[in-house]
């Protein structure tokens, strides 16, 4: 048979909607509502045709350095990827033997599952407070996002490090969402003392960068080595590395847009309350919600048909719940009206 | 250990120099010297930045279209990679059980035996006119280029079709330097009756944008499925995409690029040979030629030295000869005046 056995089986992953018409409010996908720094259009205005015509860098220099900088690391600890995804894909093979397999929390980010299946290896859930005591030997990646996605809850960083130094494998934090958050665990990957902890961001949420497909990850020199030589060639486009780089440069104004994120979430969240939904707490750009009186999937579909998309996941873990991305301010408004209107 | 044993021991791919300086005459990674169709440089200066906060569309569905119509293809039977390094990985995961093997020509593009080793499965060279009688039943996967790098050569599709047809894994045709030649093997790739045979091309070369990544491929409707199950949600970013688009709908610009390209080959063919150079009969944008007095690696050291770049490939097949991009008349110009006065 032509095609891998394993991928005859696969269940795809299937990503959040990305519907085409422009009236829709999209709360579906967690991208952030508003634009990415001015620099990005002004780098994409004046790009050099001759640099299209050329490879890129293969080793992302000038981005690194950025990045290395602006985490308190040393290039050396960085890499970048074809968006954090692909990071993912990459850490799958350059860590994990055929007979080992990938942990992580459970409910987690949908992606994992997959990710361990395209891998041909077993994925394991352990749970929102998993203990490296509970985790088997035979678990050689362990990817914690945090915040979690789609429960938005965030770990102490001293959770995390209690869990990585009992763990003997790789332990990938995906903090895809951690500017949202009170705190972060960058201090752990750029430790002296780090042996197998990579933490892992993203330009894809707080930059919002997510059509230009960059993350990036910072760790010990020796995994990030690994990671360097399982990648393709050239992984991360010209275009994207400079984009990526100015806003890098201006981070600033990321930071604006996250302050506003924020305070919507913030009265999003005691609005839903105030409407008597469970609302756990979120250190994220989204919140994962039980509706107070209709079914979850009843709300998602009938939200669906008046152009207003949320997240829905199936499965006795999530099935009760909506993860609802924080948007404008009016969009917010435009979704809770709708939620009254339904409620009717 | 938290590096995978076959990790460990991986000799990674070392892409042609970058170098950085602006001076140099480049001519070691087969870069096109004509820009892309200004309709590139148009999509870059007016790009939405609404576009960049968004994810892309997973399934680049607009390019995909574009491309089937180019190729006389249906867009079912086409896909899109972050570049053509980058459906070459994902064929090695979905076509390929953990106890087979990958052949290819030999000598050939020196990435397949790195793609192999990343894969963990053994990789087996067949010479330059390879039977499917003599690849053994373990080969699951072949990379027939065409025309060949380094050496330019061209296989008649004629030959391509007959070893596809007695063999039993999938041929991929790496057409990346097809443009440039007589022929090509798009017409096996898009028959009905076609079982087993992806042919993919690539924006690097004939169409001027190596920096951009992007590369596509035509195959029987089930395997372009399963590469679609293997990769990355979102691997083309949206800025790839619609750069893409614009080259494709402007096929005529890079037509006449590479007319001028192949006009040059063949007057700094006709020059080497003049000096007592063995050339091999390129149908590609570049050369593989024995100098005619000093040694091969002499020489590409000594060339380096005046700022002029060409690719040298050690190895009992290749460390005679240099590969030698066609850049522009007067590019080819500055390395021909060079060589002659390393001759002196």
């Amino acid at each position: 048979m032509p095609v891998k056995k394993s991928v005859q089986k696969l269940e795809p992953y299937t990503p959040g909607e990305q519907p085409k018409a422009k009236d829709v409010v999209k709360l579906n996908t967690n991208e952030n509502p508003y634009p990415p720094s001015p620099a990005c259009a002004k780098v994409l205005e004046n790009f050099d045709p001759d640099r299209l015509r050329r490879y890129p860098d293969p080793e992302f220099g000038e981005l690194r350095e950025a990045l290395a900088k602006m985490c308190g690391a040393k290039a050396e600890n960085v890499f970048v990827g074809n968006g954090s995804d692909e990071i993912l894909s990459l850490a799958a093979r350059a860590f994990v033997e055929d007979d080992e397999s990938i942990g992580s929390l459970d409910p987690s980010y949908s992606l994992y599952k997959t990710l361990a299946a395209i891998r041909d290896v077993e994925w394991k859930g352990f749970g929102l407070k998993p203990s490296a005591a509970q985790v088997p030997g035979d678990v050689a990646l362990f990817l914690w996002t945090n915040p979690n996605a789609p429960t938005g809850e965030f770990a102490e960083p001293k959770t995390v490090a209690a869990f990585a130094r009992r763990f003997k494998g790789v332990v990938i934090v995906d903090e895809a969402y951690a500017d949202f958050a009170r705190g972060d665990c960058m201090s752990l990957a750029t430790s002296p003392r780090n042996r197998n902890v990579i933490v892992m961001r993203t330009f894809s949420k707080s930059f919002s960068l997510a059509g230009l497909r960059v993350g990036w990850c910072v760790g010990p020199e020796n995994l990030i080595e690994a990671l360097y030589k399982v990648k393709d060639s050239y992984n991360v486009d010209a275009v994207a590395q400079a984009v990526a780089l100015a806003a890098v440069k201006d981070a600033k104004w990321m930071r604006a847009n996250v302050r506003k994120v924020v305070a919507t979430r913030k009265r999003f969240v005691a609005e839903l309350e105030r409407r008597g939904w469970d609302v756990i707490p979120s250190e994220a750009n989204f919140v994962f919600a039980r509706p107070a009186h209709a079914r979850a999937a009843e709300i998602f579909e009938r939200l669906r048909g008046r152009h207003i998309y949320v997240r829905y996941f199936t499965g006795p873990k999530t099935a009760d719940r909506l993860r609802v991305t924080i948007g404008t301010d009016a969009q917010m408004k435009r979704l809770l009206d709708a939620l009254a209107e339904l409620d009717k």
